[in-house]
């Protein structure tokens, strides 16, 4: 992404004569290494304030699940662990460390294929991605790796409710993960958490350009707000772990859960 | 999305002392309705200039494929189809048109699922997605479906390089559809021709924050800015078929093809 050096972005707004749509997603910068216990909605706070970019009411927050569990101590060192007879056997066959491997099994509800080097899990939540979202990047240590946290929705709750004590201001929150998928290559960023959003925006029933009845549209909001995010967060050493969405009027829910956009496999068309 | 009256964004540059990394999503608005024949670049191009928007340099356009689809002619009138016997049955059983189904067929390399009213498709192209990508929204004509294009990168690329006729700019051009996808629900916008840009990022061998070397990390940029831009472009009466993201740095390319992104069935492990 290209750096510039701002000291002000300024916006003269009048009745004008040109109306813009416009949705800037801003990367938050210089926020510490996160560690287990730290108060990760104040850190936000302080840090978006340090960069002159104050949180604002209808901003979408996405962070990066990794932060978010390490936060809550959801890290486990790999030396820790007793890896069983059976994720020995596997680690074996997919030249992979069999205690990375045991910790794998432990997240994982059910196993949907195994290959190539690859275990693809069902998570506890129901996500189905490779290693059971278990990550060994981002995180400090050789030995240590994070996990998904244990309720995404719940911890994105939690930093929104914090987020609107410190600040006065309603957000919405998206917990995030960089998943690969079905058919398609490469990985895209998805929702595996949210809060104050309805991951999904029903469109049926709406009208087109040409007053034709849209009949089935239910956008998957939550996981674009994602994928946008992750063009300015930080993948490999960028250490930008949240974005802030600015300008999009999202579908607002008290209750949506991002559980919500995982469709159960007895009902999918597609595979 | 908010809809802000803007005569002016004006950004002060200097050296400041804030580096602020921030991604613009902007909405091209006030095309006319499109048609057969009309030259899609030029008018993007007086769009932009019209909004007051100058297409820059490393911009990326997201086009929805509606609009290339309908300059170039790839509309078809479901009276003047034939269907098929095949198609006939098909559209009992599914409660649909049976000219649409026979245009669908037509659009269609193979089946892969049929049922709960839905047809899911392997395209022409490779794209696996409901109805081959035929679609009744916005396209004028109460009878009229429009396809998906014939060969979609030959189409960005012919976008791309009239642009930069007309303007000296060097853009990215993505052309998306919304897509239903396996195993989550709801759809989102991702990119099935592109132009200038790769659409997968290869982050294999970069360090993280914390020096390790990421393993895998094949990211499908080309569909994360397609779901950025659809954050703004219209899906039902918005009327905004473009938009501009600037500030993100893509990754180049001459020659890579959207259908890099079509991961065949026999290497996929989800499914």
């Amino acid at each position: 992404m290209i750096r510039v050096n701002v000291t002000y972005v300024i916006c003269l707004l009048s009745d004008g004569i040109v109306g813009i749509v416009m949705i800037q997603i801003i990367g938050l910068e210089g926020l510490p290494i996160i560690r287990e216990g730290d108060d990760l909605a104040e850190l936000i706070c302080i840090g978006a304030e340090g960069q002159g970019v104050h949180i604002e009411d209808g901003d979408v927050l996405v962070i990066t699940h990794v932060v978010v569990s390490r936060a809550e101590g959801n890290v486990v060192d790999l030396d820790s662990v007793e890896p069983s007879e059976f994720a020995k056997s596997l680690g074996e066959r997919l030249s992979k460390d069999p205690a990375l491997v045991e910790v794998v099994l432990r997240q994982s509800k059910s196993i949907v294929r195994m290959g190539d080097g690859n275990i693809i899990c069902e998570t506890m939540h129901g996500f189905v991605c490779a290693n059971a979202g278990v990550d060994r990047s981002n995180v400090p240590g050789e030995r240590n790796v994070v996990l998904l946290p244990v309720d995404p929705d719940v911890s994105a709750r939690r930093i929104r409710m914090k987020i609107r004590e410190l600040t006065g201001k309603d957000v919405a929150v998206i917990i995030s993960d960089t998943h690969g998928r079905p058919l398609r290559d490469g990985q895209i960023n998805v929702a595996i958490g949210v809060a104050g959003i309805d991951p999904v925006r029903n469109r049926m029933g709406e009208k087109d350009l040409f007053g034709y009845v849209l009949r089935v549209k239910r956008i998957a909001v939550a996981d674009e707000l994602a994928s946008a995010a992750e063009l300015v967060i930080g993948q490999a050493d960028e250490g930008i772990p949240v974005a802030i969405i600015r300008g999009y009027a999202y579908p607002r829910s008290e209750e949506a859960r991002a559980t919500k956009l995982i469709r159960p496999r007895e009902k999918d068309l597609f595979i």
